[in-house]
């Protein structure tokens, strides 16, 4: 990755926005959606002096990375979509929060080209006062060595970005119990609107903490996180059988 | 309170054994308790050099405080038992979770003492480092306001306590979520064993942290924090709700 690469990203949801604008100190970003509102933005960011473009369909062939960031739903289809439109040339990542799914659909329209699995472990919320120090899990599917070294470089020495090699196996295991279970019991306490109070304890407080950490991320988000990957449900289903028998033990 | 307080403590749980070598750097300390272990326990904390004695049937009537420290399914039969043993110039004190029902049973008990709810919203593990700045509630039920206000000041100023002064209503309102649902979520990710991974997001560390917080908090205080006010069930019940009505959102 150099400042001559050409970085495309489609769909411009909150995670894009947030990483668009980092990319776009080292790299031209062209922004790929069809929502006219995005479209807006990404023309008012490019008046205000951020080098973004809202790609057309010339400059695609061109490319020296794309990356799909829509959710895992919408995946598939877009996956289809831009499948004759990608050079050979192009390396095709993906940053949604599961990994198994995602990268056997990228490998079924892709089977020729480049593909790198990554897991940004971090969003808008997490990375507001910077995202240097904060983990990227990387699962390198046919990315050639030497390219995928200078990825990995530029996240980790350029970013400042953790960088953890996982199979998406291993990924998906942990990933289960990591935003799996978070994210349940968040979702949970924000639609309890719990409250803080001047009694607040230390355990209760990291309640309070895990809302305001999850509170803002959308539903799509979470359906990826819950349903993309198996592991998930068995996980879930396990903290919603503990509480049942420790609400019968009290009995 | 003086240095010439005598300060009974009934129980020696993990609670007095937490709060009686504090206490016995500013007062002289009694210890009631029936088991030999706990007796053994005082006797070695003595010779030690810790002003901490066992007490005895005699020097009960000298009490200047007397600080039930049983768990609420224990208090009844406690009250009971030292109604015609303690002085009425003796101030009782009681130091549980919830503040409805042991006040109740106080007062049924000792219906002409000085009578001070609190709850030290702190224990062995929050208090490790020390107890200043941490919260005690401040429940006053009949102390006359001369002896409660040195009691105040005791605890604020010279054990740098934060007091917060609620009635029993309001507390037990507030803590049926502070405790009620902390505790139980975090019981049940201390039975599911949850792992730090490399891959922890900062959502997924206040659980760990909640676990690692009240992780050794003993059955029984958990018992008195959810049984012992029946605002918790109703908490309980709506986060199990809550958690199910998201469950279904992403079937």
């Amino acid at each position: 990755m150099n400042t001559n690469s050409k970085i495309g990203i489609l769909g411009f949801g909150s995670f894009s926005r947030f990483i668009a604008p980092i990319l776009a100190k080292y790299a031209t970003v062209y922004i790929y959606t069809r929502e006219q509102k995005y479209i807006d933005l990404v023309s008012e960011l490019k008046s205000s002096g951020s080098p973004l473009y809202a790609g057309t369909g010339s400059d695609i062939a061109e490319l020296d990375y794309f990356i799909f960031s829509v959710p895992l739903g919408a995946l598939g289809d877009a996956a289809k979509l831009y499948s004759d439109k990608l050079s050979p040339n192009t390396v095709i990542i993906d940053v949604t929060s599961v990994k198994e799914k995602p990268l056997a659909i990228l490998a079924e329209y892709y089977p020729k080209h480049q593909i790198l699995g990554t897991h940004p472990i971090f969003g808008p919320q997490s990375g507001k006062s910077g995202i240097a120090g904060l983990p990227i899990v990387l699962c390198n599917v046919s990315v050639h060595t030497e390219k995928y070294q200078q990825i990995r470089q530029f996240l980790s020495d350029i970013l400042k970005l953790t960088c953890i090699e996982q199979t998406p196996l291993e990924h998906d295991t942990e990933i289960a119990y990591v935003q799996g279970l978070s994210h349940f019991i968040g979702r949970a306490l924000k639609q309890m609107n719990i409250q803080d109070y001047a009694i607040a304890t230390q355990s209760y407080k990291q309640l309070l903490e895990l809302v305001s950490l999850i509170g803002d991320d959308s539903f799509e988000l979470y359906k990826t996180i819950q349903n993309g990957n198996e592991r998930t449900a068995e996980v879930r289903k396990q903290f919603l059988e503990t509480l049942a028998s420790i609400e019968k033990s009290i009995q």
